[in-house]
């Protein structure tokens, strides 16, 4: 019987440890039930039994196939929350029973420049949650289903008493905001920072921002998020995108922008909204290029950054500090029933502000 | 007799201190002699006999109106070495007979934040050598003259027996690509940078470059550019912009790249080749906005930085640097009467790299 390449036999080679959960079968995303393998708990890894687990818009993007590198059938999800059932010989660091998170990365390399610097999430070899091909052949299987099995090292451990369901979608939303305003120094206390969109990213950076003591305002095109904005989520201002007067007045006013947008969208006046060597985050990515005009970079040394989720130490470190200070995602939490609905309403921008599957309740054995 | 702002009488005020020099009178750019007042020399100036002065791009662009804001007549010229002959009672670190140089800033406000932090080129009141429009009304007028009144702080010291001619293109194409090579951590040896564009910023860029140890890759369109490059500038490598192949094997190699490119191009090539987490600091201004392709960027945490110029403290830092490590342009020294063939040369790219106004020598008294 041939082994894989890191000497564990695949999950077809092995008695097969049977997992279950939603697949998409094809373009049309519908997400049906599917039963398929998973591996055996190998010595370094953690079996999970999964809880909770949220619905992120890279989600929907792959279930239609519009990344267009989707091997179906795919089991979605990567903001993944549970309890261990299972440990490894060499894990050193989980034990049955704990409360743990599981995001977008469950592999990498181990021995780049980027993963000894904790930098996973650029390693050119790392493995997301699903539709990423193993050393053994085999595709990884995400969230939407009742178990995942997985390295200890891209596993988090959630502070006791943290909500798991509102806690979920951290491992995706919560990772890509925190990380970049630790990065790029968007973290001292009076710094003003824009975030551009108020969604499934943009509620958790306001959080995230308030934590740190910045000074937050939120930039969004929908009038009605301004009151959410300010009294639900605790930002200090609000900037309607299409008041020229608004926009003008708050020229140069601003130390970083978080920018959520995956729309294509206008850059130059978010651009002059920072004071000189201010840094845009692009976090969203539009399907077609954006206008880049270069000159208002230049003549103020402006910095327009990507950003990408975020290492595995730096996703343990945004979880204790979100425990710390008491900050969850806002979700609506759903039956696995709901799915396909929850995927219509959410590509037309209708949640407050992520979808979480309570799995571990609604998922019901083949 | 009404006093000015900051309670120095205008030029036109006090009994005229007359120079001469040359101007472009209209949209014509064409340059001809021209006689204006300079202030008297205040307390904390110092009045420099003007030895060289570099041509610019931004000259050309200036003296055609073609960035819309040419106050005519304009005297043109911000790459000047020459000679201290007078010193205010206030003046400090210099004295008659010094050796120095000015560059693009001859003023700011010297309190704000940029200013406190020796980013004088950020301040929002700065003022350029010329075009800028002083507190008391008067514009500034550039190197294109027979002397120059500047305050002590925009006026950088050359170490002995730096070549004066060889060293004026220093006061703008050198501290444009030393200050971000600094400020953006690209001068660790063992380093890769990438030099788009071998003119006056990209010769001096791939100096600079060599002297910090760092690798150089130049990245240009002219393949008669590889072996100035790598045999007169002493580049590491050549890669033809328009060989897809040689771009293919370039992905992901390099720490950093300058880019001096002021004609619209493709960023996505470019920002391929960097490495993850790698920066691109754009130093040229298209006068159209660029395509720029979001998703390259985020996946692998990229950064598009603007810089221009940079402050006192890191100019004074970047001559002592090149004395140091006989930095100094690749220079056309030309009498006055050839600046308007020159002008036209340059339009078309047709310099080895920098032209060079021999001003004592050949500006002649009207």
């Amino acid at each position: 019987m041939a082994m894989a390449e890191n000497g564990r036999k695949t999950a077809a080679e092995q008695t097969p440890r049977m997992a279950f959960g939603l697949a998409a079968m094809d373009i049309s995303g519908v997400l049906s039930p599917f039963t398929f393998p998973r591996r055996n708990n190998g010595p370094s890894d953690v079996t999970i039994k999964i809880l909770y687990c949220g619905i992120c818009h890279s989600d929907l993007h792959s279930i239609k196939n519009e990344w267009k590198d989707t091997v179906y059938p795919i089991v979605p999800g990567h903001e993944i929350t549970g309890v261990v059932v299972e440990t490894g010989s060499e894990v050193l660091k989980l034990k049955v029973g704990d409360k743990v998170g599981v995001g977008c990365l469950v592999g990498s390399c181990r021995s780049c420049e980027n993963c000894i610097h904790h930098k996973e999430n650029y390693c050119p070899k790392l493995l997301f949650a699903y539709n990423s091909l193993e050393a053994d052949g085999s595709v990884t299987r995400g969230g939407y289903s009742n178990e995942i099995v997985v390295e200890e090292h891209f596993v988090v451990k959630f502070p006791e008493g943290f909500p798991l369901d509102r806690g979920a979608p951290l491992l995706c939303a919560g990772i890509t905001v925190y990380s970049p305003i630790r990065s790029f120094g968007l973290d001292r206390p009076g710094m003003h920072v824009g975030v551009v969109g108020l969604g499934g990213l943009g509620h958790v950076a306001v959080k995230f921002g308030k934590a740190f003591g910045v000074k937050i305002t939120v930039i969004s095109s929908s009038p009605e998020k301004e009151e959410e904005a300010i009294k639900r989520l605790g930002a200090d201002a609000f900037l309607l995108s299409s008041d020229a007067q608004q926009i003008q007045k708050a020229k140069g006013s601003m130390d970083g922008i978080l920018n959520t947008i995956s729309a294509k969208h206008a850059l130059l006046p978010l651009i002059l909204m920072l004071k000189s060597e201010g840094k845009m985050i692009m976090l969203g990515a539009p399907d077609q290029p954006l206008e880049f005009p270069v000159l208002p970079l230049l003549l103020e040394g402006k910095v327009l950054a990507g950003s990408c989720i975020g290492g595995m130490k730096a996703t343990q470190e945004m979880v204790d500090f979100a425990g710390k200070h008491n900050i969850a995602a806002d979700i609506e939490l759903i039956s696995v029933d709901y799915v396909n609905k929850a995927m219509e309403r959410l590509a037309k921008g209708d949640v407050r502000y992520r979808f979480v599957i309570d799995v571990s309740n609604t998922l019901t054995p083949p």
